[in-house]
């Protein structure tokens, strides 16, 4: 085991117990403040501790690397002094924060240099993304799409269980959590209308995904092995790939989703060492028929995250804002059929070349039983039925006004951008998607707007904003949450 | 008319009048020699102009620039000035071309420092490639695809005339014109199979597409209307679209294409500006239906550039290396059905950001009669015939040895990585793809490796070399040619 890693370890830093950043955690992010340009931090409890001033007060001159790396606005220079330096770096910082270690915990100045509230200070995007890859690795999802819009007996498509399916999506777009989003606007086409319409997605979601960040790069024409691919992988972060569906089913053949996917992705800002989640990893699922073998691998190589997707609606049911948050569902990482490695060698084996920041995101993450993608509360329903609404709540929040309508109507569904299952808080609402190529059983989330903020309220509003992802960074001791919402 | 693009202009250079690069183009772009460091360059006739040296001297002190940046390794932060930056330095290198313009053409010590031959050059990638979109917006080509494997009668796919289709593809892995590719492996599922195998591609390909390159970058949630987008495009180049079709039919169900694209693409070093092409602006296909009106447009926006693909044998007939060099098809790019203009409105329309340096490619570019895919010499045929030759040529070059057998043996084919349409040149094959997503009429050529150069050839070699691509610019006076091969 990491030194680092053991679970005994303490830091003199109080932590929560339920926090997501025990000191065996410390993943990395970029950060600045109104004083601080953009630079690397690590997160221990409610403290962000900045490695530039850990550096310049010395805490990192045994450890022979360049400095510089710290004072970056991505973490495309730290990652690439390579693995051993993010080991040692990850190790001096245990060491730094561990309980027993007094170097840094009896200097009160530099205390108060290294370690900043993380309220106080602003997450930026962790990478600069060269290319962005999304795989679709969940084989409960796949096959829960495939029984419900293809053949019970024959769900997943032939070549399922011989590829790590994967398309290339949009870099540019991918942003910080926490920064607003647009509203997308593009071609729509209902099945029943003759031509297709112009105006702003009404079915508008998010897959929660699991993305990881290459941290070594490769030559056009080099493949990396499935045995050597966790040395390439920096680490993993929460990704919410957020999709217009009603944009991407008429766009999508034959060359696949484009405009429904690229007006922005969501990732988290910390990014979890994958040395950090080496004591979670776990066997995955017996991979039957037997691969071809270039993807075979030895060895426990899915990892036990568990996931979870909260809403924390504009307005609660009586109207008052900021209503309460509500968890709707709950997966694990370790449901991934096919392993990171697994898609690494895979996106490599014929040559293609990967960079440093490059991220690549699982795909929707369903679980294998019903229960895998429960809802909470009052709230109680599958996903995934076309286009019909599983649970009615009462909607008495919503005033009857210019683009609002009662829920039984159609408008209405249309008007709030969103489908399927309410979760029972009023305006929120989970829905699943009725084409195949794409659809989530589990991990979708949308808040309507809030009338409430904008007395003149209207159909034209095209501004979405992610106002919160809490704890947005994959833990390795507790609950890996998504904590998501968009309004206007 | 812009002043540069007077056809009445001579330089003091000598040019050929078949020189891709008379005055009116100047086209720029990144070279290096061993003595100097990564830098624009312009090209005029066989020479390239050195825009470090040209600013040394001064040349460019009237203009008021910051000439800093054309000392870079790519051409994004010439193009970060802006247009107006573009529109005053090409002016100015016309002015200092032109054969009544003493300034250069007097000064012996600064036409030496100021003008390289091309041959004493080596070029590279002309920009950093933030995302990169590939199109399909020929209708020809989609039309042809919709026959064959489709409806004639309803041979487009019913989005095709109201979306210009197009897809993400690899970044990090497009290549300029000459730098080796390495023959792509990956799971190959032939459909008589019953599990996949892996192995080298067997059917290799390319599409001759043209590419535009941004000029000037949005923000997330802006969109960019028809009448603004010419304003975001820097210029245009060629663009090969290199395709393993064998392990694309495999696996691009249900995402679109992946491995079997993203081994590598090659574009052209040369850039050749928008407002050189402006003169040869057409009018497009009538858009019939009627477009939504975001993609509406006024004037002429297409542009004729003719275009063709010539095919240079790593052996003649006789077996002597070098063979000779033949054009196989000819197409023009005015055969574009959606515009440039259109392309980029609807990629943006949803808010997607663009960042100087993305390169946006058209899709295979096919002409409306069969003779735009014509094939000079003594061959003839049609493209696009289900993994079936057309016509056979003698091939007593090859000896039968291993690896190689005759060519009315399957194996054949499949060792020679191309299928279809064989040039008449020996181991020349130009070839048809059996599948609807992205078969090409037109531009397909690959050529066998060279037996005679490594006597041990066995199937395992797999590296191609794309060894030259003569005039890979766009010309805006005469032929916009792609001269590719590839061997091992």
């Amino acid at each position: 085991m990491l030194k680092a890693n053991d679970p005994s370890l303490r830091s003199w830093i109080p932590v929560s117990p339920d926090s997501d950043f025990p000191i065996q955690n410390l993943p990395f992010g970029i950060f600045k403040t109104a004083h601080r340009s953009p630079r690397v931090g690590v997160a221990i409890g409610e403290f962000v501790l900045d490695l530039v001033a850990v550096a310049e007060f010395g805490y990192f001159d045994a450890l022979n690397i360049n400095k510089k790396v710290f004072g970056s606005d991505a973490l495309n220079d730290f990652i690439a002094l390579g693995k051993p330096a993010w080991r040692a770096v990850r190790e001096r910082i245990s060491d730094l924060l561990n309980e027993k270690n007094m170097a840094l915990q009896s200097q009160k100045e530099a205390r108060k240099q290294c370690l900043l509230l993380q309220s106080d200070v602003q997450m930026l995007l962790p990478v600069r993304i060269g290319d962005y890859t999304d795989f679709y690795s969940s084989i409960d999802h796949a096959t829960n799409m495939g029984k419900m819009f293809r053949d019970p007996a024959n769900a997943l498509l032939p070549n399922w269980k011989h590829i790590p399916v994967g398309y290339h999506g949009r870099a540019s777009s991918i942003v910080v959590s926490g920064t607003p989003l647009h509203r997308p606007k593009g071609q729509l086409k209902p099945a029943d209308a003759e031509v297709p319409t112009f105006g702003a997605t009404k079915l508008l979601d998010f897959e929660l995904e699991v993305a990881f960040i290459i941290g070594k790069p490769t030559k056009l024409g080099d493949s990396i092995s499935t045995a050597e691919a966790e040395n390439h992988i920096f680490g993993l972060t929460l990704f919410n790939d957020w999709s217009a569906r009603d944009i991407q089913s008429w766009e999508y053949v034959p060359l696949g989703p484009f405009l429904s996917k690229n007006f922005g992705s969501s990732t988290s800002p910390w990014v979890v060492t994958l040395d950090a989640l080496e004591p979670f990893r776990v066997k995955g699922y017996t991979q039957d028929p037997k691969v071809l073998p270039y993807l075979e691998y030895s060895g426990d190589r899915n990892i036990d995250i568990n996931l979870e997707v909260s809403i924390l609606p504009a307005v609660s049911s009586s109207g008052v804002e900021n209503g309460q948050e509500t968890v709707v569902c709950h997966s694990n990482y370790k449901y991934m059929y096919w392993t990171m490695e697994q898609q690494l060698a895979h996106h490599t084996v014929n040559g293609c070349n990967v960079n440093i920041g490059d991220m690549m995101a699982s795909g929707t993450i369903s679980g294998p039983e019903e229960g895998s993608v429960s809802v909470s509360g009052n709230v109680r329903g599958k996903f995934c039925r076309r286009s019909k609404l599983i649970y009615q709540p009462a909607v008495t929040a919503f005033p009857r006004a210019t683009g609002f309508s009662s829920f039984s109507s159609p408008n209405f569904l249309m008007t709030h951008s969103c489908t399927g299952i309410s979760s029972g808080l009023s305006g929120i609402q989970l829905y699943g998607f009725p084409f195949s190529a794409s659809c989530a059983s589990s991990l979708r989330a949308c808040v309507k707007p809030d009338p409430f903020r904008k007395p003149s309220f209207s159909s034209n509003w095209n501004t979405f904003r992610i106002m919160r992802s809490r704890s947005c960074a994959v833990s390795p001791r507790r609950t890996f949450r998504s904590i998501c919402f968009c309004r206007e």
